[in-house]
């Protein structure tokens, strides 16, 4: 089966910004750590990218994750708010990025089908199943859950890329 | 006078960033260099964000600008449209901070009032004028010449503000 990958599963906002990492070998899961990195919304906007930049970059140097992935966000609400998110997911993807990892995107509904089973549902039916995929998952935020949720549905495709290919 | 002042000026964009450095003493103003940054649009979105961020860190270890200043874009298409730009505009203003720069927002219309005198103007006066304010700029990019103008606003406004605290 080979060695367990660890994966970082990253939920971006400039405000609260997630971080979910677990272990991946063969069909099973396992959670190794999750948080949240906060920007001060006192400071102006370069200084926050920083702090997200930071503490993201700290992460990644603590527990040395292999590869990552992002959720696909989309705001419906303003331009205002869709461009911050924007500047904060930018970060978040360049981090592991330039750390040498490869950063998988995957749409909410692709992370709520692999978590869920379906493509649909809300916030607590997927905090209650990430609890359920793994049982000694803790996290401080929401946004920490969902990341976890995000580095689940790619511990799942990984997977089943592995499989096909084993089968072609 | 004290000593001249280095600008970069910075026009985010996924496919291509433009910067503009200017040297400001007094009330005269030097074009010092400008360019543009291309992300490769077959790349990986995290790819891309990486291209962007080395292009950057390159012309900022190269021409050591003191001051940075990033135009506040907002985008009235999609929303798609206007996170991609976000996330490039997240790295243009990573960059200069993380080097320990100050980076100085300004909306589009400060920047066409300080180039052209008045809050609106179409691109063809704003590069005009950037040639008239600066005789010996040269830029390859559309994007290069509103970096050289983003430039320019910030020389305007930080002198004001040096006025300012002079006379009070």
């Amino acid at each position: 089966m080979g060695e367990a990958i660890r994966i970082i599963g990253i939920d971006p906002g400039l405000r609260r910004t997630g971080w979910g990492i677990v272990e991946s070998l063969g069909n099973s899961l396992r959670f190794v750590a999750s948080g949240t990195v906060r920007s001060d919304d006192k400071a102006a906007l370069a200084v926050r990218l920083c702090q997200l930049h930071d503490g993201l970059a700290d992460v990644l140097h603590r527990l040395m994750p292999q590869e990552a992935a992002v959720e696909q966000t989309f705001v419906n609400k303003d331009a205002t708010a869709t461009l911050k998110l924007g500047q904060a997911r930018g970060i978040a993807m360049l981090v592991p990025a330039r750390a040498g990892l490869v950063v998988a995107e995957y749409a909410p509904n692709a992370v709520k089908k692999a978590v869920i089973g379906v493509g649909h549902g809300d916030k607590k039916q997927i905090h209650m199943m990430v609890k359920v995929l793994l049982p000694k998952a803790a996290f401080d935020t929401d946004d920490a859950a969902d990341a976890l949720a995000i580095a689940i549905c790619h511990a799942h495709h990984r997977q089943s890329i592995a499989f096909r290919m084993a089968v072609a």
